[in-house]
């Protein structure tokens, strides 16, 4: 498994901007990676852009919303998502309706916290609890890391909860693993087609 | 991986009361077993049962109706189903629906075959195809096995129609080694709570 | 009015297992009775099997959980349902969404009592009127009784809550009995057709 | 029963003008209205007006629109409906969904029929037999007599059809006698409040 | 821009009685209205009538129902609407459902204060918002003054919650005046075609 | 009115990666444009971006996809729209549900013709034709121009079929000038705070 980072776009996205700059950078990155790939795992929690790199990849591609929904969905009858900021609730809410996995979630909270403000471990496992409660009472019985950057919390704040945790990296792992054992990847009929022949500027041309 | 087939229930499940034979069947069939078990993959397409199994079993469950939905939603924007007998797709809708997955199922259309039928590959393999038309004019981009008496076909149909066709059953087992490898199981909050103790009698008591 | 309690089963049903178990259980009931009947009205709040009892009798069948919600329907723009433990929740709302009478449900709670435990006439109407205010709170306008246990409490706590409330038993004999004097039965085309003829086993064979 | 006719308003209701001029004119009969009563039956399939007449009387109201959907939900997974003018088709769509029952409606359709053409049973009986098969080819297992001047014609449809044909008019009577049986009304809590006294003008003031 | 106000019906409208009794009003003042008009503003907050009035009219219809929640609708991702009494919430809520924008309405609350009553700006203000305050805590980014009445506390409440708030009176004038200047009317096919002609009467006729 | 095309991205967009691709070059060049502006419109149909503007600017932002659409529901109880390729779909379909207008949507059809493709009017208005007869064939009673590059032909073919016929970039910028007058521009509570400072790269730095 290769990590890869847009060498452009935002430091970390939060809101609808930064969302829609970050597809545009994770395009970029790869339509030019040259590397081996059999499957592609979109690593931004709630941002755009899946269903243009379905165009562009003739691999599967998974998104870890998407993928923490669907592990959840076969968890419990209802799922809520734990995520940084209020402001990025309801990106995430749309991200799961037009995945086709919004109906069962109870509710998306914010725990108030920064993407760049989850290095401390222990204050973030406090604020995901405090906020996993409201899910809870909303009616999740199974929660959601709502941020890549959580990955590795599942554990602790699960056992605090007494509820299963899905971390989105590791069900989109799994998930992309088992289209490529199953042979199967991304329709061509349809919505991902792939990308018409043109021309495309990606980036402000040097002046 | 290990089959097991209920000692009772009807010889094949198509239509609602079979269906409901069938679940008691089943969770007669796990309660009972005492083998070694790490995921429990149910292989009735669009049939009940599985919020009893999860209550019943301390192991993750999976359903192939659902297991195929939830790996087709990865791979096109919206979804079909093509089954056995049109009496089994209101059935099939209703299972979509309360797992969740429901909304971008474009269409669940049947065959005209009964489960039994299914032997001849040539005849399933047509019948399949000019069902599957059906669910593409209503807009899919990606169709599912309605039946697990249908495994096997989906290479050669996916050619045919030049779409990815998911079969549920390997869904399933991939979904189902996806959360064990990630440490996952049903939640006992709310819904799927241990059964509670009290007599059961499992079939009509002998006279 | 002939009432019948299968022989073998769930003393009680509390949770999926218990009503996926019921449902057979009634379900041979049925299909062995000899006696006469007009209708069949299924008397246990948010059980399954009412579809296959629909496919296995000719005359008109009545749940008692739809028909609760479809006389509250007549009675206030928004009904809720009050029931025994909160597992039961979620079953019950699924199964009213699939009868069809789930868009104006404001909300289903839970009193926290079990069905065994319904024998208390004072505790259960206070137990049904403290969780009555939440479904009020969430819109409410009219309340059902969730469990067929609670029948004749609905004069007791309606007149306590200024509301109508509604007993699923006796609205189910009602519909049973307007379907029956307007000569209507379930169609037979699509969904509920007859089940095919074929082996089926009811209950474990004796070993 | 007594039937009362409006002494103003439209002399049919086709449309949302007539529909709306013609609640009025009903709600003006039944306040002016001194005989005794024990529930009210809307008949105009489709009008508006009965949450106008649950405010005004004591006593039950149910409208034929959603009587017939009622107790077609109870008849079949899927029920259609089958009126007069196409124009009324999106009134009647209205009608079910705030009525709470439209999620089992697969279609509604018109037979071209104006109200006041209706009285030659033959043209009647062909226009909804050719006007039902669009429905039961878009998931209808059983039919409503979309307009109150349809009603006696649902055994002679019914047994070409070999499908269950509700008429809402016989609908909302049995519903209504079930609702004074068990001795339930309207709720006065929320939406169906008494009216607020004040000064109202029933027609232009004469000049 | 002439306003005008029917010579019948209630002197405010406050409940589903009201609501048609005025909708029939309404539709009788227009249809013997006499002089020019290039379009409709229907200025009753959740009252009914709309439709009717499409049919009647050739020229654009808007009511400052739907207005205000489609200018709300381009200014944040919910919204919620504040109205008088809580009885007509729920009016309020099917209309917006019909008018095509229920979606992102995240709740309509009541101030308590019926239409009447709306003189005291500084009673009202206070009121508002109280009550706009559960709406945010529902979700709502952007506020409706759920009432005509209300017109001209919209920046004075804004200020104080610190929201964009629309008046649907100013809204449907706008919307109005877009239609007219892009050339646009009421479509009539299908539901607003042209009243059929007929006898109808508007009010009681003289004994 | 000035109008601005990005100095980078696609040079149509027709498809999911042109989309966000263009979603971030449209950002880019707002955010650096000087001039004065008293609004945005967007003109890309069915494009992805406009919450990011509307967290970018402080201006009222109106995108033409959901802007002919809510002139589209003051005009007909569903519309349709006729966009290019049958690739760009559902795309719109989901612009049109996050906006909160997708409910009176009754179709999104394609003529099969490209972006670059429309400069033959002719053609391209029998294409229309062609295809706005599907969309009034599944219930659509006004029809909206589903791409910026046919404005001008709403005249000749809402002629040809006798309906009105919304062109997105004139009904957003009425609906922009309607926001200005009133005042109104977009929250920044919840979802369109202003985009946090932070580090963002616009394009791939030079290497």
């Amino acid at each position: 498994m290769r990590g890869l980072t847009p060498a452009w776009g935002p430091e970390s996205a939060e809101g609808w901007l930064d969302s829609y700059l970050s597809a545009a950078a994770v395009l970029d990155t790869l339509r030019t990676y040259e590397g081996p790939c059999d499957a592609v795992v979109m690593a931004g929690f709630g941002e755009h852009g899946r269903e243009g790199v379905r165009e562009l990849m003739d691999v599967p591609v998974v998104d870890i919303t998407e993928a923490a929904a669907h592990l959840a969905c076969l968890l419990g009858r209802r799922y809520g998502v734990v995520t940084t900021l209020e402001r990025s609730c309801g990106q995430i809410e749309d991200s799961l309706d037009t995945a086709g996995v919004g109906r069962n979630c109870a509710a998306v909270v914010g725990t108030g916290l920064g993407v760049l403000e989850l290095g401390d471990d222990r204050r973030t496992e406090e604020a995901f609890v405090a906020a996993a409660e409201r899910a809870v009472a909303a009616g999740a019985e199974v929660l959601v890391l709502g941020c890549a950057g959580m990955t590795g919390l599942q554990r602790a704040v699960g056992e605090k909860l007494g509820l299963p945790v899905v971390d989105g990296v590791g069900a989109a792992v799994k998930l992309a693993e088992s289209l490529v054992t199953l042979g199967l990847t991304t329709s061509r009929a349809g919505s991902y087609a792939k990308p018409l022949p043109k021309r495309r500027g990606w980036g402000r041309p040097a002046e």
